[in-house]
């Protein structure tokens, strides 16, 4: 087992879910590269000392562009805000370190190809470097399921996709004006938030979104900020989209902020000639599919619950239904960034793939202003 | 109690569940008034006969027509294809009958709107007729629960409904062409047929639908009717559409024949700031409510099951959580008909209300042929 | 078609739902007999009057034994608390008319032997009377479903039976004492009035129960009557059992009328060594089933929705999912009865059957007073 | 923050879930000590070598005596057949370290109260040793939720406790002969292994059990072992017990192997006069709780999510909803065993707590074999 060196930008909400996730990799998975948390980047050095001490790294830094030159970092994690993901990208890109980034890629599909424009460059002179997203919730297991039932044609011809990202996180006007509320530094709001998540999906299970008409809405328009301050909510509370994919196949897409109750509801509902395939992350450790082909009387939606024909799973627990939670999707994921280095393998989302997301987002944006259907591109 | 004729034309589907209501009507309300089954009118006296048997029903006719005039029929109750819903409204509107028409009142608006003349003139000059429509959905306690929580504030503002109603029974590409195939006889597909029920139940509970962007698709292009020939399917398997609610919500309505594995995929989720609410009709019985004032730790969405504490339920049970079943909403639909003729009280559908959903649908049909954004008028 | 006459004794809660059954039935099963509410019987005639208008039967009476003796009655249904099964039964007989006696058959296996001994004196000499009890939830479409996969040998040994009826319709301490809580009207209380539903499907699904140990409970101790006096509760709240069936199958089954939350909780799990099934009365239009047969990453509990697969279910709705209402199942219970007359086919359970619960339930009650294992005899 | 360190025996199903917790805890809990992860003791030396490596331990070794003899071990956790817990835990407790032992504690009464002799003898001279058995589920945060709704007050008075851990692991008689199914290494089979769980819990959340009466079964006799022979199995497949709590509450307790369609069927009810709670495993993030003091018409089960309210949770991400898994489990009973040893805190299960769950279950053994109800003790 060989040890690589991770560097982490990063330790809010899922920057604490990396350090985790790069702890108990090892155990799980057991290899093949073993990441070892080297330095953790934040704002300040008391910040990133206490963080580092908590979250088992070997030092914690002050300064993200010097870490990043360290000769023990491997990889560079981006789990900051989306407005600095661009320059942390093409800084690590060319010291000529892995990128790990937290999705979304960037505030909209410019930036995007400013990193993808820094990679190739980087990538034309030297040994290609692996680029990933942090879109965890494409590593479930029973999303790999899901996966591999539609490409084994069991669900016949498919022929509507609706999915969702719709939380409450923001569903209450007291809770206050942050980072994502800003278009400066998180760019659109519930769509790049979370609607990147379930257009990931889409795209990861059905493939290409080629058009769409979108709709959106700031419900909450003025929040307080931590000092007291109010100030307007510069972006979507929550938006819809009817899309078509280069299939041809319907869709709607949904996300939402302030949907009151629903606390993780990232799920989507595929019907197909011959099956049906239901999902939803608040039972992320359950796939309900319906099968045409059931006899008569013994027909009906199916809940699968996760074991060890799902991907992944058995590295976990060898036994049936002992469900995965939230973290365990980012130790998957990190598996995943291992294999990339160490075989080769493909990674779920990389930055091209990040960046055909943000398109779609900045279709959505556009369609929404417009009031009319947008072909992506 | 005072008797009142019922005639019926059509025994097929719906007008055998028609049969059954009228006959459980006076021992589950007791009254106001008792329909009674004077007369069933068929295609051919054969039909009319072992139906009119079959059913409850004194006599059995061939021709419609006649029946309407008979003086010992009060209500004309239309159970036959979307065509001819018309024609026999009219007829029986001018023969001085209380009409019940099933559900979607005409082929579309301009249809509705003659009806509608029919209508007006004749109460110019007479007693005014009671008109419903068989949007028997709408009967059930827990939407009638749903429509008290609404209307009680308790959700605070509504900011998103979306909707649908989906099955498959059309799914299997080798079930038979049938009327509901044909543009002449149903008008519309799946947005006739059950976008109908979505859309009556969106406005029912949200209110008016101004403006609409729609998208359809034939997904199985022909079928074999029952002689064997292969015919053109003329009208839409599944449709979507984005709406905006005259008050400005943010809505979205889905219908489908062909959404593989669901049988009565009437439902609702409606987020409000303060609860949001969530309705299948699959689970009839059962309304799912989440509200933000209950304390931290204690917040979740509760299934709450019918009982009298909802609308019309006891009547029937005096046990919660005995459950209704799908006829008895025609049981309730046919009380609020008695009431409207005996007391005046108003119907959940009446017909200038279903013009209204022909509207909606006529405008979802525009909007698909023309890609755009529509206004409904 | 022929008619049928019935004269109904008791009007309350379940005498209601028969009224609406006899006047559903023909519209639902269009024959082979046509029941005719002809007569019914209440404690005094004012009662009667109004019931008898209200429920929609001819004539309404105060004394029953005269009702029972009059020539156009051919089937007595006795509606009323348990103490009275047992005369009103004897007395019908002897008239020599068909009975339909509402559960639990009588206050215990004395009573019970004492009806069959008049049954059994009468059908020497005369032509056999039909017998059915009324344990309509044997006659949901799911259970006959699930009887029939338990026949198919789908399920493999059965292992373990899993059965409950629980409700909470006596939680609160405020309810008042009612005939229920009486020794002498109710014999038993939970045990007869759910535990024997309950029991009746344990038996229907899985054969007969030959021992079993059995606990009790009285929770609430007092209770006013509708006079305001406090009355001693004289029978038991809640009862559990473990049991063992002739087939040497280990059961669990357990009733309460003190289980808050709980409306309909009537219910089962069936393990077998190939599949398992399992069914809750608040979803009685599910059955659940889990097949080991089912490939490897498709295995799991699919929820059957009831359709036309389902005996008897296509005479209510051709439509899948769109489901019963527990009246309609008192509308099956009643068809049994008019095959049973006129074709001899079975009914569900007979008073040789009722018999048979009666010593279940005695036999808990036993075994709960000695603390310890009991056979049932 | 201080280091401590961990030896671990056994690296089997559970023991590879202890490495995951020790890697995990720091970044997840951030202290207040550091488990580290020093040595793993195997059967043989190469399986020690290869497990430690990808488990992440300092060494491997093939002698656990020697390992527990070793400086840089703290804490000895035993991960071993429950025949080998005995010897292990007593020699850990005469090296003066701590212990965390899996559960079922030993394979009887008799051999837990060995290991507790050794603790006293050992505590009366030295410091007082920590001592935690692995009954992980108890550390749900959602659990812990229950535990403080119970404490509250809330549920009224407790008049009902349903329990159960059910599997289907050993439902296919093809699955081999295993240590499980031997009296000599496992003492009971479903008793110990998963009976023991929802003893715990039933002790945990509504007090001692002091009588039961149980009965047991084995399903499958006979099982082929991994060299191909045909062994006897030697211990109860499925097993079930009615129980009475110190406080009278009635209760009633099952537990299986063969249980086909469970895979962590491990789960409650409890009935309290002012509110109910269930809980079931295969959907560990939830709890759903009944309170008869929700308003009429609002009254229903409700789902709660985990979130910060429940403790234990925010460790782990900040988001409601986002829910654990089975491994998080075991994070959080290592920093429970952490928080014992910096704070003096109590644990879930100390093995006090363990030997009376021992009790109960060599009570059921005697209470199967006698056919009656015995007092535990
Ligand atoms: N994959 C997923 O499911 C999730 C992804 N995210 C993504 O992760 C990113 C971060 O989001 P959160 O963790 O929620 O934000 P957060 O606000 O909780 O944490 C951001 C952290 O970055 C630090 N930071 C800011 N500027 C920095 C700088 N110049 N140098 C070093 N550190 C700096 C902040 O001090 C803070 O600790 C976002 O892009 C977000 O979209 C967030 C949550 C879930
Ligand atoms: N409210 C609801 O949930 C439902 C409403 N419907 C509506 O009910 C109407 C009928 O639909 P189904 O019952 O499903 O159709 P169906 O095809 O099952 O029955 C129609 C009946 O009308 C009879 N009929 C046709 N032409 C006639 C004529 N000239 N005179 C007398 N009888 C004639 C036919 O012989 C047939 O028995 C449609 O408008 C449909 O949209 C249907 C099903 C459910
Ligand atoms: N199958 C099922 O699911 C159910 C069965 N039942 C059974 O039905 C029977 C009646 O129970 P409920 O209807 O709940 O009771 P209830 O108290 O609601 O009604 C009993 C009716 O019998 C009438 N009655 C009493 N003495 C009479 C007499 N001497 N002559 C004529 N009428 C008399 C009463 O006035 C009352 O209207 C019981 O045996 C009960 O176990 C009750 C409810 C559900
Ligand atoms: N807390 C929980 O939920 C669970 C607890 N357990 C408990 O954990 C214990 C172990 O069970 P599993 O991990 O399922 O068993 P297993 O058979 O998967 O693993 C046992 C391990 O112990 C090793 N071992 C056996 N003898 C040894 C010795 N003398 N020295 C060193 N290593 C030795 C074996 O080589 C094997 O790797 C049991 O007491 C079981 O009841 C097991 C599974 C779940």
């Amino acid at each position: 087992m060989q040890e690589i060196g991770i560097g982490l930008i990063g330790s809010g909400y899922i920057g604490k879910t990396h350090a985790i996730a790069y702890n108990a990799h090892r155990a799980v998975f057991g290899g093949p590269l073993v990441p070892v948390c080297r330095a953790l980047a934040e704002i300040d050095q008391q910040k990133a000392t206490s963080a580092a001490a908590a979250l088992g790294f070997d030092r914690g830094v002050s300064d993200w562009q010097q870490m990043i030159a360290a000769d023990d970092i491997d990889i560079v994690a981006i789990a900051t805000p989306n407005a600095l993901h661009k320059e942390m990208a093409i800084a690590a890109i060319e010291a000529g370190k892995h990128i790990y980034i937290e999705k979304p890629l960037a505030l909209d599909t410019h930036e995007a190809n400013e990193i993808i424009a820094a990679l190739e460059k980087h990538n034309a002179r030297h040994a290609p470097l692996v680029h990933m997203l942090g879109y965890n919730y494409l590593c479930n297991p029973m999303i790999s399921l899901a996966k591999e039932i539609i490409a084994s044609g069991e669900l016949g011809t498919i022929v509507h996709f609706r999915g969702r990202h719709i939380e409450d996180y923001m569903a209450d006007p007291s809770i206050p004006f942050s980072w994502r509320c800003s278009k400066a530094v998180s760019g659109t709001g519930a769509l790049g938030d979370m609607g990147s998540h379930i257009i990931s999906m889409a795209m990861y299970l059905i493939g290409p979104i080629v058009s769409l008409c979108a709709d959106t809405d700031i419900i909450i328009p003025e929040r307080t900020d931590s000092n007291g301050a109010v100030k307007r909510v510069e972006n979507e509370d929550q938006a819809q989209a009817m899309v078509r994919f280069a299939s041809g196949v319907m869709g709607f897409l949904e996300t939402s902020r302030v949907a009151t109750g629903k606390k993780q509801g990232l799920g989507f509902e595929i019907v197909g000639t011959k099956a049906s395939l239901e999902f939803d992350q608040e039972r992320m450790n359950e796939l309900r599919l319906y099968e045409t082909s059931s006899p008569n009387g013994r027909k009906g939606f199916k809940t699968i619950l996760v074991d060890s024909n799902c991907p992944d799973f058995k590295a976990f627990c060898p036994a049936p239904g002992h469900g995965l939670g939230y973290n365990d999707l980012k130790i998957i994921e990190v598996n995943r960034l291992m294999k990339a280095i160490a075989e080769g393998a493909a990674v779920p989302v990389d930055i091209y793939q990040g960046r055909n997301i943000e398109m779609v987002i900045d279709t959505c944006v556009l369609s929404a202003s417009e009031r009319a259907w947008k072909d992506v591109r």
